[in-house]
Order: C-alpha cells, then structure tokens, then sequence
C-alpha cells in the first residue's frame, strides 16, 4: 500500500477487516514494527478523534508521531505551478512535501474543502500534490471528498455488530447550521458498496451526492420508508453538491427522532462525530443503548493501526 | 485514586509526600510501569509549568504524553444539557469526554474560570463535566477553583525547607495588574489546613476568599503583623471573590519587599509562577537567597509523577 | 559544548561534519545516548525544516522532545530588567528559562529579529537571555542574526557535493517580496570563512551585510561576474542592514535563472527554504538536477543530531 487517500486503495477489505479486528484484540502486538519509523501528520483543519486516535494507532505500532498544524505553525503553501510567488504564500507544495518526506517515514494530512470552489476540491489539490511530490506513503486524515480512515473504522463496527449477512444500511442526511463536506458520506457510500450491504441513501431533493459514488445504490427523499426494516441508520449532514456547498434546508422534520427508529429493525444509531445533538439526532436517540458512536470511534484506532501496519509491512 | 481535581481528593497526604521525594531522588525508578499507556492533556488556557513538568513526568514514568490545544485545535465544546446544538458548538462533552477515555488512560485538563459567571465556575463546569463522562481517570491541570497538582508541589516545597514541625506559612495577597483566579490560593489554603501548619492569609478588604475554604484560618488584613515570625511566604493575587473577578485595588504596599520580609523569621519566599516583578514582589526578594520559586517550580514534576503513579498503581 | 548559538561556538568544523556523515549513515547508532534526556523546543515564530528535523534528531538519539510555541501556549515574556511588570508580559525571561532547565537538558529556541530595533536584534536579546538564565546547554533554531544548525547542514552539503579542495561559493542575493532577516546569510558568511572556500558574495548596493561578518570576503554588485567559475550558487535574500529591515529594491535582474546559471563552472544550486519560485529562482534551475536544496534541507537532520549529541557527551 504506497497511500490510502480513498476507499478505493483498498485492495482487499476482507484482510483489512480482519487484520483491524486482531489489532484490536492485542493493539501492541506489533510494538516493534515502527520502531526508529516516524508518522508526520499535518493538519490544515481542527480535529479531535482522528488527531489522537491516529497518535495512538502509531504509538501502539512503536512508531514516533509528530503532528504540526501547518497554517499556524509552518508556512502558507503554494499549490499552483509557475507561479511568480510574490504574495503570501512562502513555500511551494514540491519543497515542502520532498523536504518532510526525508524527516518522515509516512505523511498524514488533513485538509477539507473549500465547498466554493468545486472543481479545486475536486481534484483534492492539496492531499494529491503531498501524494505527487511526497517520496513516501500518504494517507487522508480527510481530504476534500474523502474521510477513507473514517470508512474503515465504519465498516468495522457494521461488521462487529450485524446480525445478517447482509445488513439492510440507510444513510440519512440530517439538518446542521453550518455547510459541510461530502467527505463522510462519499467515502461511506464508497465502502457500502464494496461490502456489499444493502445501502439506501435518504435525503430531501437536492442533496444528491456526486452520482458517480451513489451509482447503483437506491437514493429516495422520504426518511420514513428508508427507515423502514433498517439494520444500521447512519445520520450525516452535507451540503448541496449540486448547488456546490450551499445549505438549500434545515427541516426538522429529517432530525433522527425515537419514533423514526421505531421504524427501524432494531437499528444501530451511527455517526462519525461531532454530532449536534438535537439537530442531527435527538438526546434520546443518541443517549439509547442503540446508539454505537461511542464504538464507534473507538474503532478509529484499530481501523488507522491496521492501515498504518499494512504500510509498514508493505515498505519492508 | 480515580480523579485527581481537588486537594480533597488525597487519602494519604503523608505517604502522597514521601512518593514524591523518593521520586525526586530518583525519577526514573519506575519506567515501566507506563509502558504503552497515554496521557491527554487538554488545554484550553495558557500553560508552562504545567504543561512541560506534566509531559515531563509522564516520561519519566514511561507513558506517552499526547496534548491537544482544545480551542484551537479540536471543536468547540456544548456543555449544557438538552439544548438544540444549531450554534457555534460543533460537539457536546458527553461525546467527547467518552471517545477520549478511548484513546487515552488518563486525562488531564486545564480550564481557568470565566471570573464573571460564578456560579458556572464554582461548578466547575468543565473538568467535572469531564469527570462525569469519562470512563478513565481526570486531573485537574488547574480548573476553575483549584489548582491541585500547584498545591502538591508546595507542600513537597515545604516539607523540603521547614525546620520545624509546623512552620507558620503566610499567604499574602500583592497586587496584580490583570484579574486572576482563585484556583491558586485556595488549592494552597486547604493543603496548609491539611498539613496543619500554622496558616495565616493576609489580604485587603475585600479580598476575602470563599469562606467555606478559609474557615478555621487566621486571616487578616495587616501585612506587616502576618510577616511576623513568618518561616514561609507565600504571595499570590487573586481577584475579588464577593465582587466576583472584580479588581478592587492595586495597593502597591501589598507588594513583597525586602523591608516587609525583615519582618520574618528569614522566611522563605514562594510563589506559583508565572509572577510579575516589581508587582507581587520586588527582584530584591525574588532575586534573593531566601526565595525558592524555582525550585518550588521544579518540585511540579515529582508532585505530578507521584499522582499519576498513584493512579496507575491503582488502576492495575 | 554548552551552547550552540553562532557559528562561532564550533570548535572543530572538521570533526563536527564527519561526525553528521557518521550519523547520516548511521542515524540511530546513537539511539542510547539521549535516554532519559528531553529536548525542549521553544517557537516563537513559524518553522517547518527546523522544527521537523530538529525532533527526528532528537528521536534519533533515543530522546524525548517536547515542542511547545510560546507565544500561544505560554505567557509573554518580559526581557529588561527592572521594570514593573504592570502591563502585557506576564513572565520574566529569568524564572521562564531557569524553570525549563529543570524540566529538560537542552533548550532549542527560535526567535527571528524584528528588523525594526537594531540594537535589539543585535543583542540576541532573546536567545541571549535563554543562554544567560539557563542552567542547560541553550541552541539556536534560527535566532536575530544566525541560524548556525542551518550553516552546519550547508557546510555538510558543500562536503558532499564538492569536487574539488577548494570550490568557488557564490552568496548571492535574490529578490523577495517581504523584508527578511539576515540570519542565514550571517551564518552561511562565517561558515564559508571557517571552510576556507574561495566566498564571493553578490549583492545590489545597499544591501551590503554587517561588516564585520563579511570582513574579508570578496564582495560585489555584478552577480554576471560572480556567477563566473562558481561551484556553488547559494540564493537568498535579505533586507538592507545599514537601512535596517527595509526592503531598498525587488530587482528581478537577481532572480537566479538559467541563462545566469549557464555563466558557472557547472554550479549546485542551494537554498534554504522555504523559497520563492519565480522571485529567487526560476522554476527552470530549481526543478534542474543541479539543484541540490532537497538534499540540503535532508541534512538538517544530520547536522542538528551531531550537534545535539556533542552536547549529550559533553554533558556526560
């Protein structure tokens, strides 16, 4: 694995699963696998769980972990080529990321979109040059379309805690007061496809992810009869991706409530996290012995260890 | 021990003492005992001290130390219940709290207090909110009403310099330009009660600190006579606790000088650091023999390393 | 050793850069030697090489390394002395640098000039203070004047890339849209004249460097005529220092291109970065193979690990 940007590096989940599961059961196994190795993670963008949860799935493989907040603590970066770089931004992405792969033995990077310029975040400007001029492995700490760690650590709990073999999954968009990415929900569709769960994606008209991601999963706008049988409701906000990052509602009405659950299966309650209580999900939904987020992102470590481990073996 | 976040919380002052002398003599004697297990510290205020002697100690114990700057770094935290999250706050501390206790098997958090909302702050809203929903154990790196890891290091300070069984330990108030909290001061009254020294607090009017903390203290508002037979003096500002966060005077005569230490039994001077020269006392004392702020600072690691050993002990 | 501030505290050039090319092929040979030991990192400003490297050496080392940036983390620090701290500065340089020597054993601090006071720039008030307060080894990571960690590296890199006793280096200024600092320059000057290199520096009048640091060395205005038979083409620039911190021109005549390259005798190209393409240098030699600024910023580490352990020896 020479980088892990998107659900589609995965070259086999099935391994990937299983190896995230051994990791949890022992997660200093491999103590020794990082030793003198060092893991680089750049932020662009805030972060909680997969800021200390990365640190951890490296300390646990004997790695060293520096993290660096780059706009704060670096130098503004110059994406562009041929440039005449006579404004604010002090140093070229080539320089910078040739230069921290001889410091580093793997580069983490986090940096979201800018949901105006659609055709930049895209082309995930940012991750793809750490990835074009970078000498060593490059993984997504989420990018401007992807959050494949996120995924990974999804999958897992699916897989811990399904009854079925095929699991009915319904993602729901849910209202929040601010415009967010399509990261999330675009790398989950992603690995939903490819464990081939039964996937319906619910949201009111307009939300329509990138449709080359939702391509043959079953997309409706009533909440209601998605719920419907469910095994697993992932709840997710994104902004337009059409009408690229704008808000175009917050009803109330997609607010995961108990009575929606009640048309569930028995479902288990999931999310990424942060999540705003009673705008995405209501207090009681989320405090429920069905709500898994807390699980959830525990799995955040074993799902990077097991990626950061594959790597290692791999560049021996 | 399953928090650390008051003076209160200690069972045994004594055995907590000698713990961190015998660590100071050798601080390295127990290197294993943290081996693969991680120390979060949180912070959402300014920090030297603390910050460097708690990473330092937890080295020394053979811990990984991981700190996150919350604020700046991570997601604005909701800390009420019940309320429609559609503002600013992008996560609520139950999540939170319990991811963390996750990735980390201690956490510690510094959270000075707002100086206007006192009943928030005599809650102690945010690191007992973190000690509610965290499932690991919490230290206080200094909260809203007690800074107890500052009053450890003195007592060891103490201990370390007393020539007699109980010395006479004066707590003075001097003036300050900004308005400081109370986490000092009354983190050291109660551990002076605790080691049954002889306590004098001497103030302004108007000063007086909260009076269920004091109670039982020789308190006046006559510098001089307080110096009297003094052993250890021990300065500090803090604003006003009646006319809460108020500054209601910046009588330069509080300030301690070489004069009003003339007065004292060649006493020792102390003070918690950061301090402001020629304001709380003049470089003649600070610069002087008979003060031991820097080693008083020093004692920060031992005090730390012996409650975090402890809470590893116990959590085996 | 016990302070790695300027150029001048090298005592043997010769045995310091075999001891980096000893360590850069070998970077963990010495991974027992820092155990135990902590190296604290104090930014006050931006840094990516320096930072970044500075903590793989000491990791390399088998050390811990704490980073802190002071001017958020911590409190402002008060430099004269005698003054009544009643305003901004919360902490005198004096307790803040005599409290970090007891939580490490070697103290990195990066402090850049403020171009506006000369004096104080000259005086290294920062560093300086650190050096003088300190109870522990203090090193440069980039102060007013000099940036000598950088100096060894290019030294080093010189070593390696030169094919012949005594090559011709060119210092040449390059234009820039802000006003920098003359650290670098400073430091490259002293460490050419240690070399003994045949040192030509280029510069447009006005910007000619302290000269007592360029005492000797061969100086003009014509970079055609330098550039001729040069080995080396060292880019950079500088604001004026007899019109201190202005910038007097932007002379796009200066940027280094290929057609001016063509003049040298086959010459490496070297920077320090971070740098400005198409300011400073073309993207044309900057992206040639006669660039060598990535094998140059590779070398931080090297040099900086060679300092740190000649300092851990000594220190035995």
């Amino acid at each position: 694995m020479k980088k892990f940007t998107s659900v589609d590096d995965i070259i086999d989940l099935e391994e990937l699963i299983l190896s995230a599961k051994k990791i949890k059961s022992d997660p200093f196994e491999n103590s020794e696998l990082g030793k003198n190795k060092t893991l680089g993670l750049l932020f662009f963008n805030s972060s909680l769980r997969t800021r200390l949860s990365t640190q951890k799935a490296s300390l646990n493989l004997g790695m060293n972990c520096i993290v660096m907040n780059l706009n704060t603590e670096g130098w503004s970066l110059e994406f562009e080529n041929g440039t005449v770089m006579d404004g604010n931004k002090a140093e070229h992405i080539k320089e910078a990321s040739q230069v921290i792969s001889q410091y580093c033995d793997i580069i983490g990077i986090r940096s979201f979109p800018t949901l105006t310029d659609k055709e930049n975040d895209e082309q995930e400007q940012v991750i793809n040059s750490f990835v074009k001029y970078a000498t060593i492995p490059v993984i997504s700490l989420e990018g401007a379309t992807e959050h494949p760690l996120q995924a990974v650590a999804d999958a897992l709990t699916i897989q811990e805690y399904k009854t079925k073999r095929k699991p009915k999954v319904v993602l729901t968009w849910a209202p929040h007061p601010k415009a967010l990415p399509h990261a999330v929900p675009n790398s989950f569709v992603k690995m939903m496809k490819l464990s081939e769960y039964d996937l319906v994606i619910a949201h009111p008209k307009g939300y329509e992810l990138n449709p080359e991601i939702t391509k043959g999963a079953t997309i409706t706008d009533n909440q209601d009869e998605a719920f419907k049988n469910a095994d697993f409701i992932y709840a997710k906000n994104w902004s337009s991706y059409n009408d690229y990052g704008k808000i175009l509602s917050n009803d109330a009405n997609w607010t995961v409530t108990s009575e929606k659950m009640a048309f569930t299966k028995n479902a288990k309650f999931m999310h990424c996290l942060p999540v705003r209580r009673n705008m995405i999900v209501t207090d009681e939904v989320l405090d429920s012995e069905n709500s898994i987020v807390i699980q959830q992102a525990n799995n955040r470590t074993f799902a990077t260890q097991a990626i950061l481990k594959k790597i290692l073996e791999d560049g021996k």
